[in-house]
């Protein structure tokens, strides 16, 4: 951030009284831009025993596998963003129901919510955001093409549940992966 | 949003393509600018059977009773930024358990995650933000004098399952409260 979008003149990053963190504060109005972390939200469809991921058809990862997720907009509920990205991903009606996984991207300054679905439907199909998408038994899942840590930690937790017969929720950090 | 804060020329409202909504695009560097909600944190500290409590210093709701919250920072989780509202709030130092409630605040672009905590050290102290703080009884608490909706909403989920010897996790949608 360099101009502030309130007057269009230029920002500092400065402290403000009784802050504990620099943030943009605009030199001619005064205008604090605050920065927070943002919510990605997405959920693990299942159908008759079978999962829905999706091939990314978009940065980053495209040509991996995912779940359906995306960025919360505004107006919407955390169930809403999950159910409207599996639509827009996978043409696929879903029924939110209770989270499996939070985590906390701290690199990234997000936090990403998955909760457990109900695929309503099996008729699905291919979204502007996917090459491909596709119904998975455990033993056929992908897993080293699935796209993030978040949604491969998602879908771990969810398939070691199923197998135990609980539904539990379950906390991850992610910092950056090591390097090389 | 009336500039871009890349280059600080004027934006124009717009759908961007293959977008389904709306944002503010910058007429000159091309910059789209997301919205998002943000993440209000907080958490229900307890010490021998009583609950933390803050009286806001600041609007809005200012002279009202809340739990420690408030935005959460990048590069925190959500456990670090209940913690530290605590320390901001109330000099309260606390371990952070699972969560009690998740509100979407819909008209507000805000998700309120309130967690369950131990207070550690009952030697708490009135930060810059409260008026006041205080550990209550459940029979003490001052509901009508309760600042928010959501904190209502986590405080009574909490001391339900507390009566009734679980920990679930409540999940809970905010529209704008009747007028009048």
């Amino acid at each position: 951030m360099k101009y502030c979008s309130a007057c269009g003149n230029a920002v500092s990053l400065r402290t403000p009284e009784g802050d504990h963190l620099p943030r943009h504060i605009c030199d001619v109005c005064g205008t604090i831009h605050y920065e927070n972390p943002r919510l990605i939200v997405g959920c693990v469809p299942e159908y008759e025993g079978k999962i829905l991921l999706c091939k990314r058809a978009i940065e980053p990862r495209r040509g991996f596998w995912t779940l359906p997720a995306g960025f919360m907009e505004n107006g919407e509920s955390l169930q809403m963003a999950a159910a409207r990205e599996s639509m827009e991903e996978a043409l696929a009606k879903v029924k939110i129901e209770e989270p499996v996984a939070i985590v906390n991207v701290l690199h990234a300054h997000q936090v990403h919510v998955i909760f457990r679905a109900r695929l309503l439907d099996p008729n699905i199909g291919v979204g502007p955001e996917s090459l491909e998408v596709g119904l998975f038994d455990e033993s056929e899942i992908p897993w080293p093409e699935i796209a993030f840590r978040s949604v491969e930690f998602a879908l771990r937790r969810y398939l070691d549940d199923r197998r135990e017969g609980r539904e539990k929720l379950y906390f991850h950090d992610l910092t950056p992966p090591p390097s090389g």
